[in-house]
This record gives structure tokens, sequence and C-alpha cells, in this order.
């Protein structure tokens, strides 16, 4: 490893690049959302598969109404979901419905709200606009055809592209299979919330806040631990955490102090680091490591804010890529007002959203060199500053990570 | 009810008046993430709750360092969790671990990278920065006093939010209960996905999207159903479906087709209609009402782009206020390139997100009156475009409503 440390945006190459790939599981429509496709969807058919009448009224022979007609004898009513009925006669039209199939010798549809029917025969009212070819029509194959790729692999699965499979005709699709994520929080100051506190104790928070996070961003399988600051109890503990899971999230005891056991213990588990520390502010002792059976393992910094803060950088986006998903492109916002960075690291600070003559925009929110949640308290995520001394000004567009 | 068809933010307030408040639950930690508050969270200790030591490193008496003093014998070891050491000579320093309390008579932290121990004695370094009082120091009660307010009553739950609940001490928190939503789809053209389709048939997609948009939101206690196009059927199924959950939605049945009835069905079984139709495009035929025990109930046109578009813009809202959550501020995004609005409706354009000089920018994706989800392959979600005729000038800052 080079003495250097690794900038933030060379950590998130890393981790993309080591993140183990998981397997792939097929799963039904209703556990889809936010899943990452591992197959292509091909269309299995023209999209819309016939002409479809999108409105309620009446279809009849564009060319008749051309002809001068604008009054039809309704010859029967076109229901959507069956098979479509013939026009006989180019005086007649038919009552459809929206969604049915246009009847064969039909090519145009007036709405309901723009006719008068009176014994049987729907006239055209005057103040109507004037139909023309194909008026209320959504024509077979014009958004897609039969063949066509409709979702490549990689793609992340919201409620559109979940109702595209079901439209597709598929029960199922091919999708990563969820990770077994476990969340370690260590430190002896830790006790477990509820419990009476010593003066020198606080509760254990911060792995409540990531297994939020993680649920927040749809992973479900999800456990929780506490192991003290001794080396056995945390060699046999991450060992059997090991064996249980695709993916280790540890928060704490990566730092320099005497009892930051945790890389040195990793590594006896045979775990391969693949980097520590980065040249970041909150966040510099983050340390990543690949396991024997390629096991993902994330050891974040114990400070609440550090530890949110490189959940969101990059276990957010490691997860991602462990599903194969294609990596989204990083939201940007400009900042309220200016911000001095001090140190020669990136900063990242947390922001507030607010409505400036430029739009909306992150008002920053320093958290004093505050390890505590409460400093996080109504911020939406943090916008990461190059590395200073500088003055980044409030017109500079900063990338931005929601919490 | 007024012959003028509301405008969205009418029917939107008129979501919010109506939407019946679901009861409160306590719930545990790990399953607050996205819900509601419902109580107000007030801090049950300072904040932190010591001065806390936020570097590993060694801590002494500033005045010492003042009076000359750059090496100090290492007379103990403060880790975190324990009860604070006191210095007893000036001369002292106390090896000190991040987290840890500050040892008593220790007024300033100097981190180990700036600092030289040989023979149990720590030098400060020449070339580190001098110290000064409370350095690396967290003092008690910065964040917050005991007995602030940390989290209001209506307060949505992410990461950090959680997170404050856990170190406050609470295992549970009082919040919104999930609504037991089932979601309907109406219309004898659909069929279930994966089953044999007819030429006029088409397979049934649009409970697939909702239930994927419902379940990213963090809703979980989901049903769904399809019911013909039949009269009996039609009030024998919601009536069933109204005893059993807190929120219906529905797709399909409201527009004015012979066989929408499921707005008189639903009046029939006792939903009072608080409207039927708002003046936009697409999604027109939209109907809300509230049952007899308080059920709400959305009617959602079956086009399955009116049905995502009035999903996200009234229902993800509505769902919320029954939570008791506190109104967020929408989102806002200017347009890529102008656009024309032809209809005197308000118009819902889906867009993709694009990167112009003037930063994250929203193009238009006309779905051409598509009612296919394909079209919708891509979008991030709509901006809500003012009602026409009128030209929408590409600097034009629209609300902006993500899927």
């Amino acid at each position: 490893m080079a003495s250097r440390l690794l900038t933030p945006a060379e950590a998130e190459a890393a981790i993309r690049q080591h993140a183990t790939q998981l397997p792939a599981v097929r799963l039904p429509l209703t556990e889809l959302s936010g899943a990452v496709l591992r197959e292509s969807i091909i269309s299995t058919r023209d999209q819309p598969p016939f002409d479809r009448v999108t409105m309620d009224g009446i279809a009849f022979s564009f060319s008749a109404w051309e002809a001068g007609r604008s009054s039809f004898r309704i010859a029967g009513t076109q229901a959507a979901g069956v098979a479509p009925l013939t026009l006989r006669e180019s005086s007649d039209c038919i009552e459809v419905m929206t969604g049915a199939m246009l009847p064969i010798g039909c090519d145009c549809v007036v709405p309901v709200e723009n006719i008068e029917v009176q014994d049987g025969v729907a006239q055209l009212r005057d103040d109507a606009p004037a139909p023309v070819r194909e008026f209320n029509v959504h024509g077979r194959g014009i958004d897609s055809r039969r063949g066509d790729l409709l979702l490549p692999s990689g793609c992340r699965l919201g409620p559109a592209e979940v109702a595209v499979v079901a439209s597709n005709g598929q029960t199922h699709a091919l999708v990563a299979q969820a990770p077994n994520i476990v969340v370690i929080s260590t430190g002896d100051e830790l006790v477990e919330p509820g419990r009476p506190l010593e003066d020198w104790q606080i509760s254990r928070s911060n792995v409540y806040g990531v297994l939020a996070s993680l649920r927040r961003h749809g992973y479900s399988a999800l456990s929780h631990d506490h192991v003290p600051d001794d080396l056995p109890t945390l060699r046999e503990r991450l060992g059997s955490h090991l064996e249980n899971n695709d993916v280790l999230i540890l928060s704490g005891g990566v730092s320099m102090g005497r009892f930051d056991y945790v890389p040195q213990v990793l590594q006896e588990l045979g775990v391969r680091m693949m980097f520590h520390k980065v040249a970041q502010r909150p966040g510099k002792p983050l340390w990543f490591g690949v396991g024997r059976d390629g096991q993902t393992v994330y050891a974040l910094p114990g400070n609440p804010v550090s530890t949110l803060v490189c959940l969101t950088r990059y276990v957010l986006p490691g997860l991602q890529a462990s599903q194969g998903a294609t990596p989204l492109e990083v939201e940007t916002i400009t900042l309220a007002q200016s911000y001095e960075v001090k140190p020669s690291l990136a900063v990242f600070l947390p922001v507030t959203l607010t409505r400036t003559v430029a739009g909306l925009c992150a008002m920053p929110q320093p958290t004093r060199g505050s390890g505590d949640f409460t400093s996080l308290i109504g911020t939406v995520g943090f916008v990461e500053l190059p590395p200073g001394p500088r003055v980044v000004q409030e017109d500079a567009s900063l990338p931005f990570y929601r919490w």
C-alpha cells in the first residue's frame, strides 16, 4: 500500500472493484422493489399489443366523417378485454371503452363528452375538436416492439420497472440475492438502550442508525451484535459472523487507540485488507477488506457522524456494486453560503436544504467536531468538499449524498 | 360540490384534511426506520453526557503546556467506558482513548500522531499544531441539554433520528401504526402475468407498480386483488376489503365508460366521496373518499401512467398525513428545455435528470398519451406544469415529485 492516503474517489473505486458479486435469484413480482436486475428483459409482445382505445366514447370510420357525416347509429358496444367487433356500415359507430381493442373498420375515437346520444344515435357536438385519423387510439407497437430490450441487466427496479416486468407477462425476474448483513458495534463505553448508565457510559446508537439506513435502502436480511474491546471475544464473534454473513459492517475499533483491535483481528481471520484510512474528515480511519469466502467487510470509525457518513459514501455504493447495479450518477448541489475548508483532507459536510433565488441549495450544518447524532437532526445528507485549505464559494457545484 | 374541477393543490389539501389519523403504537428501535413519530423525544441527559475525548492521544493540563512544558510522564491509561482517572501532577499526562471521559485535572488532548513516546514519556512534536484549551474535547452539553426537545411529534424517522432515539436511552418510540393497504385492480382486459393472453388482453401490471412504490416508501402491510367489471362481485369484494383495511387503492373503473362502476359501488358501501376528477392530465378521473370506519379510499384511473402519477402526487402524501407527518416542502427543479402545455389543465410531465451548465435539470419525457409503463423506463419522477395554453420556459422552477 502506498503511504499516501487514498482519496474518497479512490476508496470508492477500490470498494467497487473488490465488492464480491452476490448470486442471482429468481424473485416474484411482489418482492422486486429496489432489487437489481441480473438478466435483460426482452419484450415478448408489441406494446401496446393492439390498437388500443384511450378514451371512453365512440369509434367510427374517419373517412365517413371526412365525407360529411357527423351522426352515427350505435351498432354495438366494445368493452375492454373481449374480441374486437367489426363495423359493418360506415354510417354506424361502436361505443368503446378505454383499454378496449379498436373495433375492426374503425380508425377514430371521439370521447363521450364530445357527443350527444339520442335514440341510439350519437351526434358529434359542434363545439368539439374536429376528429383526425388515429384520434384517441394508441397504435400497436408505438411504445416498443416484440424483441426490443426493455430493461438491461444491472437496472434498479423502481415502480415503473417492476410494472414493465409484469406487463411483459413475467411472474418472476432474475435479480441479485439480498445480502445477509450483520452490523457490529464495538466500544466498552456503549450500553444497550434502556439499561442503566454510569456517568461515563453512553447508549449504543450507531448500530440502530446503520440498520435504519439499510432498511430505508431496501435491505432487510439484517442482524446486529455488540462485541466488547477484548481480543479473544472479538476474534471468536467476528469469526462466527464471517461464517454467517455476506457483509459485515463494523462501527468502532479502527482508530489508533490502544484497544482498537478490529483490523488486527480481521486480518487474523483471513480478511484481506484492501485499504485502511482515507484522506477525509470525518471518517479517516475507514478500513475495508474481503474475507476468504468473498465476504465484504466495512469497518467504520465509531464516531456516530463518521459512521453514518462512511455508510452513505462507501457502504451503500459497495452493496449496490455487489448486487451488480450500474453505478448511478452522483447528485450535485450548490452551497447556500461559502464554506472554509481548513484541513488538507476532503470534508464531508452535513447540510439541510434551503431555497434561494438560485433554487434549492445546501445549507452547511457543521457538527463542530461533534460525535453526536443530535447534530445531524434535520439534515438530509452531506456534500463532499475538496481538500483545503481553501474557501469553497457558494456557487460551487458539489457532490451531494442523501442519508 | 362545485362544478369547477379541483386543482391538484386543492385535491391534495382535501386529502390531507380528510385522511384519517392512524392509531399510535410503540415500536422497537429496529422497526422505526421511516416511521412517523407520535410523541416528542425529550433529552434525558446532556449530550455529550460528559467531557468526551474525541481523539486517541494524551490528556494533560493546558496551563502546564502554557508554562513551557512539552513532555509529560504517562501516568496511566483512560479507556472509554470506565470511570475517570485523576491527573495527580501537572508534569504528568494520561493516555486517552476516543470516547473516553476526560480525566479529572486535564483540559487538553493531543492526538497520538502528534507525539513521540519513549521510556514512558510523551514528547509533543515540534511540527504539531499548538494545543489550546479544550483541544480535542467535546464538552458536556454542547450539543443539547437534558430536557431539550430533540425530535418533535410528526417527525419522520431517518437513520440519524432513529439513532437519536437510541442514544436517548429508549428501546421503543411511539409512532403511527403502519396502515393495512390493499391495492385493487379492475378491468376485464387484465390477465395475471404468466397466464396465456388473447390478442385483446394485457397483463395486469399496475398493481405491481403500485406495490413496488409503496414498498419503496416503507409500507409493508400490503395485499392485492383483482375484481372483474361486474357490479355484484365488485360490491362484495370491495365490501370485504373495506372491512379488513385502513386504506384501499383502486386502479381503474373511475372513468366515464359503461362499466366504470367503482364510484357507484363505493358510495353504496358507505364511502363518502370527497371529490371526483381533478383538473389535471393525466389522471383527471381521480376519485377520493372516506369510509364509515375512516378507511381512506383512493380510486385512481386505470391508465398505467395515470395510476403511478396519482399514486405519487396524492396517495403517498395522503398516507403520510394519515401517519401524522409534518408535510415536507416539495422539491423543485428547472426544465432542461422549454415545454408547451396545450390543455387548460395542470400537466404532470415525466422527466429524466440531466446535467446542464445550470446544474441538474429535468428533461421532459412526454409519454405521447401512452398508457404504457415502458414509456416511463428511466424516468425519476415528474414535474407539475401549470395549466395551458402556455409555453413553460426552461428556467422555470417547477414542483418535482420523485417516484
